[in-house]
């Protein structure tokens, strides 16, 4: 492939990624037509979950149907074979008078896993696979992971002090982190299915965890409730976002059982958001349990701005597979650690990251790193 | 002053910085001598403490002296104005048949303090004073704030994880940071007039903090041995460098009366180094009349290779200049924390730094900062 396909393919990674938070929990996709001459002549990408897919908006962009004449489609996922809320996408790529599709990255979902790309080729077009795979799969790691194993993908996102707390020891933490790395989170809020924290944090900062400092789409809330007792009038009960918010508790008697009016319309989706009834684990809300329910409502990724407990408890089961951790450059030597407690004694035992990055945001550094 | 100029004054600045380790007390300094014509023909940097100054070696480089005639001599330090080791530069300066000097900054010591430049004026040549200033005062911060305060410069050294732990629950902490870190610290070392330790880390790691993965000059090795029992084997008092550890005690009576020949031997200055009686200051050594102490013994600068108790220490006590911060991708969640208990309870309080860099080195993050 030559650097003429790179420079199209980048492009439509770069188109598909304006899908983000809209498309969930489908992939993002973008498509560019480059026409036999070497021209873009259309580009498009899936904008909003359940419209038209990236093929089919390339195609409908392209100003004349006689440009596609022995033209080339770049598409960062292979085109779908099933009939789904649109045609299969290979089919009326198939109709075109084009001569080649350039594929990043294969559908790993069962309904496609490479038909789209048989069918293409049994068409008679020239189908390529593989060219930026891995920024392909970096791009749809939420859906990949979803897909791989049916739980979202969970992102612990951490603000802590040079040496490692979130918070002095009289409890205050506004704010440890600059406005910059403020801005960047409301950014992944609009990115990520869900926002996820716990009572502790859901008491004492009664946070909205609504994107506010950037555009973008706001995410589902959630917030784990093992004793079923938060106040009501919390802000993310009570907001204009509340049917966003997803409360989870481990509380059977109280959940199933009290006669309270209020209490058994907690149960019902559409008031104040939902409630899910989760086991207990050692006196908490089992997590892993947790994420296979938020699982099944196609929740597919989760950015977790948690406090101590419930990092580390996140930690300690292994349920975390991103961190990005923001280190500001102050030292405050005493306070709430970041982690503290996952069950590691020995230097071997530690948890290591691979695919490292580190970068600077505002006055701070951001450390992002997967398990 | 030109683009000409900037260069060969980064050229004087990089020579200079040959001299690290090498000539403290003294400053760093390079020279680079620059004919009418625009021609390097000459350069030299203060090379040891004691020989030669960098105008000096400059001058001899050149080859004939008529080269001299109208040149530009570029120096990163004001010349001296004393008898001092070696004659005045700024009289030998005046001797030649140059027509200009630019010089990065004045030097602040009482000898000179501008009386280098005033007398290159007088003497009918063109000196231009504050090129680079910025990066003059960087090269020579340790020796700027030795003669500001009579106090060694101190920069305490921290290596964690990313949560901000040094050491696993179990004690160990091998190794937390990678090689590149590791090798890093070597060149510090090299040159810092001193590495400190405290009793536990001596105790514990029985460290030889030599220069080893790099080439370089040894540093002292100061120990603080409040009671003044570490054990005599020792690495730290009995490998080759053993003149250059020096010990810190609080403890007047072992260090005063004890009969033991050993012990009064400690207190010479050449057998297994020096021993100095500090005052005590609740239960420890008393770390700022060390560091007094210490500047008494022309010791400019200090790398402080801490464990949590001695980091804590001095930072609650507001002695540390730098830091300088590894953070290791990785999280133990429980273990020795960098640093604990430095006074501060409110956020209000948190210790800011300035001048802070990031940087990778290996697969770890180095954070370096000045209070
Ligand atoms: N600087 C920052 O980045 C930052 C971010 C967020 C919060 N904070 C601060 O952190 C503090 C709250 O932190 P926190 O950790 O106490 O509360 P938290 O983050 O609210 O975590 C407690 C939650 O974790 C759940 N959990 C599940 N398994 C657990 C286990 N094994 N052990 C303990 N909890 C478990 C609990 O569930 P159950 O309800 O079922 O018990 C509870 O809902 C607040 O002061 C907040 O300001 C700081
Ligand atoms: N990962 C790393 O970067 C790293 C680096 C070095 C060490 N370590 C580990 O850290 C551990 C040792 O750390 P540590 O902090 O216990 O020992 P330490 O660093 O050896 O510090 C104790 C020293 O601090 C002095 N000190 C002065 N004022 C003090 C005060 N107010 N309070 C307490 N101490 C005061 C003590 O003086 P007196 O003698 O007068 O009491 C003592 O000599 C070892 O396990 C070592 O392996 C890790």
């Amino acid at each position: 492939m030559t650097q003429a396909d790179s420079k199209w393919m980048m492009l439509a990674l770069e188109i598909a990624e304006r899908g983000a938070g809209y498309v969930s929990p489908n992939p993002m996709v973008g498509c560019v037509i480059v026409s036999a001459e070497g021209e873009k002549i259309g580009q498009g990408y899936h904008e909003r979950y359940g419209q038209a897919h990236a093929e089919q908006n390339a195609v409908d962009s392209v100003v004349a149907p006689d440009l596609l004449e022995g033209a080339t489609v770049y598409v960062t996922l292979e085109p779908c074979a099933h009939h789904g809320k649109t045609p299969p996408c290979c089919e009326m790529l198939a109709e075109l008078p084009i001569r080649r599709v350039v594929v990043a990255m294969e559908d790993p979902t069962p309904q496609v896993a490479g038909k789209g790309i048989a069918y293409l080729r049994e068409r008679g077009i020239n189908v390529e696979v593989g060219l930026l795979e891995d920024k392909a799969k970096r791009l749809n790691e939420f859906f990949l992971h979803y897909h791989t194993f049916n739980r979202p993908f969970v992102t612990l996102k951490m603000a802590q002090t040079l040496d490692g707390y979130i918070a002095a020891p009289d409890g205050n933490s506004e704010w440890i982190s600059g406005v910059e790395a403020r801005t960047m989170v409301h950014h992944w809020r609009s990115r990520y299915d869900a926002v996820m924290i716990g009572r502790n944090t859901a008491l004492l900062d009664n946070p909205r965890l609504t994107v506010r400092h950037v555009e973008g789409r706001q995410p589902r809330r959630i917030v784990i409730d093992g004793p079923l007792d938060l106040p009501e009038e919390l802000n993310l009960f009570t907001d204009q976002y509340e049917e966003k918010t997803i409360r989870l508790t481990h509380n059977k008697e109280k959940y199933r059982n009290e006669a309270d009016p209020m209490l058994s319309m907690l149960q019902s989706d559409y008031f104040r958001g939902k409630t899910l009834l989760i086991d207990e684990k050692e006196g908490h809300t089992d997590l892993g349990k947790a994420l296979d329910e938020l699982g099944g409502l196609s929740i597919t990724s989760i950015l977790v701005e948690a406090g101590q407990n419930l990092a580390s408890a996140l930690l300690r089961e292994r349920l975390v597979d991103k961190v990005e951790c923001f280190i500001a450059p102050k030292i405050l030597g005493g306070g709430t650690r970041s982690v503290m407690g996952v069950g590691i004694n020995h230097m071997d035992e530690v948890l290591d990251f691979r695919d490292v990055e580190w970068q600077q945001v505002g006055k701070d550094l951001l450390f992002s790193g997967y398990f």
